[in-house]
């Protein structure tokens, strides 16, 4: 047996990498073709764009198109730019209509408009209707490859249509059984397919009350309920029980996969589409804007700091101690928003709990204040030997880090309210207030008790 | 049909907790009988303790081993601390073998005693299989009810075979073949099965290159493999190629998930597995240490101050503007840290182009901290009506921010050579760095030139 452990893949990538730089391309073109095109996209994702080009020229025709749709969106958007129109539209017109779907937004008008000329009417109304949805629903999720039955026939004639078939879409694991409205009545494990006697109706076999979702629902509940229900396929309906396509697991791994990217990336005002080896021009420029929105949010702080500079001038000690208030601040108003953040996406949190919720992460956030205020007092004493000093920072951490925890917890549901990405922009929101707030009340309270 | 719309799961877990709020346990029974294990799991987790071990007393026998299963590690281990052990071990023991072996290291001896006496002898050794390797392994992963068949048989014959079975496990989409040794040799779609002639042979329709995994392999490999090759099912095997067991994509979906949980909460010091109803001073202790640590660097960041604290008294302005450097290191080198930890873990950074991405990263660092070291050396003139101190707050920002991008792409590469997971102690580390380097650099260019 071959080299198919998954890991064997990595180490034939890095050494196609290797000897490609030693010897160049005639040396790694047999090997090439050893690759899955899941793993020429690694390939190509893990390589300079001047490499990236020529290797590109070297895959096969029919293994074009699969590696498009597994690469990223940086990547492939220059790969779409260099290639060739017709080249591109062949590749393209090979995929399944859901996949044509996937790359249709990132093609030149020219490749979409040879693209749909060549696939035949069927397919052209199919591709159709899944971009009529938007791509982070599941009709924009879905394929339209769904295999129907009725519910009167024997198991033996969906066998000899399957046989017919020859070949059914991957990840059939169920087949849909639709009345002759089309309409969804329920679904058939392939496994009870096998295991059923000829003779038997479909219908006893049938499981009424399936996992369904429907065109417009967002493709995060979709992976939840593939997640929650351990599904490897579902139907898609329209609102009026209509079947329409299906969607399969591994889409959903890639739902959840580019969330959970999203989600690291996006906190650090990262793109997670964009790919490595850009042009440092362009990864400077997609960094600055979040670094510029960090700069404004400093700047308040300093503003505030500003405002007492004579307390500052009298007692120094006040700016040595005072990046410890709001980073204390900081840190425990972002371990409320990550719980927070995290609860409303799981469901755990909701309006029934909500409250609560908020009691608690406040009663949390100053309960700790307490506990690292009366040891940052205790350290100021010993080091300033100034005990209303030491009273003053204690009190200050008190109030910045209840009131960071407290707005920590409102912030996800609030920003959510008003349509703003909590993942996003709820950080930096929260490190402004934390900052604001303990300088406010560090070099407030000193100015009004020790100067 | 009945509602089966995961959303609608999601109302009427809602309307179970405002009913079960109104009127008691008695109004909600008859609702919790139509909930999925998986959901009746979500509805503990998102009720307070007191509420949950009166529901949990009204679930079903044959659903609470289930619902063991799906809950979160804080949540559970507080409702098998509070049931009856006998009670306990029939819910569990009613589980499939690799549930069982999931469920163990939480168990009371008590119950795993009983549970062990109860099972079969067969079953017992599966259980010491599985136990056998670590939990975030191929091999602790695994199921071990791998349907296997020989290559000379007929699809006929194993038509039959599977008809004895009756039922297939689920997630069966392909069967394994082995020869007499119980080595692995390929694998046969049921698709396949479904549409292929009676008097086939096996071995015309196996592939004999399948995706499989060692027994050893780290669960994350296993997860970039699925999601890779986007598999339903692998087998699992010995390093001699001995077939063990199989994985399912709904362990792998669970372990993507958490792993993106883990992520996400360790990078603000949160424990994922934490029950967010767990008392008080429970939440407070576990989130008391991350804030030790940082009130520890942040200290580190107060001595370097300390040492300048007559430079400061000549001129305050410094106090005021001290804190942009550091905020604007801290945010570049997360920039860069995060982008090496993901391309670690995705596998596009590897030893073969780790320098040029350190040097990228460097650079993209020092551009942005030029066009931001402008911005701010012109609002610091035009603020304090001084040039000097806009040229040093200047040049202070680019060194910061050039070394905290430098430091923050290392920094994961020499954390993981030393064992030391970056996503949990990166961020810490590298604040610490952005702060002294910025400090240090901002108030000594300061104390050399200004005063």
């Amino acid at each position: 047996m071959a080299a198919t452990n998954p890991d064997n893949a990595e180490d034939l990538i890095e050494q196609i990498i290797t000897v490609y730089g030693d010897d160049g391309i005639e040396a790694v073109v047999t090997l090439l073709d050893e690759l899955h095109p899941a793993d020429v996209a690694h390939l190509l994702e893990s390589i300079p764009p001047e490499d990236r080009l020529e290797i590109w020229q070297h895959i096969d025709d029919d293994r074009r198109g699969e590696t498009l749709v597994e690469l990223n969106e940086g990547v492939r958007n220059t790969l779409i730019s260099e290639t060739d129109i017709h080249a591109l539209a062949a590749a393209v017109h090979r995929l399944d209509t859901d996949e044509i779907a996937d790359l249709i937004p990132g093609l030149p008008d020219e490749v979409i408009a040879e693209v749909l000329f060549n696939v035949s009417l069927e397919e052209r109304e199919q591709l159709n209707e899944v971009l009529s949805y938007a791509e982070d629903t599941a009709g924009g999720l879905m394929d339209i490859d769904a295999v129907s039955i009725r519910p009167r026939i024997t198991v033996a004639v969906v066998r000899r249509y399957l046989r017919i078939l020859a070949s059914l879409p991957e990840y059939t694991d169920k087949l849909f059984v639709v009345n002759r409205n089309n309409e969804l009545t329920g679904t058939v494990l392939l496994s009870d397919l096998v295991t059923a006697d000829d003779e038997q109706r479909i219908s006893e076999i049938t499981n009424t009350e399936p996992r369904y979702f429907t065109a417009e629902q967002d493709e995060l509940e979709v992976a939840n309920g593939f997640a929650r229900y351990n599904l490897v396929s579902a139907p898609v309906v329209t609102e009026d029980m209509h079947l329409i396509g299906r969607i399969t697991v591994d889409d959903v791994v890639d739902v959840i996969q580019d969330e959970a990217d999203y989600r690291m990336m996006a906190s650090a005002g990262l793109d997670e589409e964009q790919d490595i080896f850009a042009p440092v021009t362009q990864i400077t420029r997609s960094r600055a804007v979040w670094l510029g929105i960090n700069l404004i949010t400093a700047l308040v702080a300093s503003v505030v700091i500003g405002r007492f500079q004579d307390t500052i001038g009298q007692l120094v000690a006040l700016a040595v101690l005072m990046p410890i208030v709001a980073s204390m601040g900081g840190n425990t108003g972002i371990q409320s928003l990550t719980v927070v953040i995290r609860g409303l996406a799981v469901g755990t949190i909701s309006a029934s709990n909500a409250r609560r919720i908020f009691f608690k992460e406040m009663l949390v956030g100053s309960l700790n204040g307490l506990i690292w205020a009366l040891a940052t007092a205790m350290i100021t004493v010993l080091w300033f030997d100034d005990l209303q000093l030491g009273i003053i920072i204690g009190a200050a951490m008190i109030i910045t880090m209840t009131s960071a925890s407290l707005f920590g917890a409102l912030l996800p549901v609030l920003m959510t309210r008003y349509g703003i990405d909590p993942t996003l922009a709820g950080g930096v929101a929260l490190t402004t207030v934390a900052d604001v707030v303990g300088f406010l009340s560090f070099l407030g309270l000193a100015a009004v008790f020790l100067t």
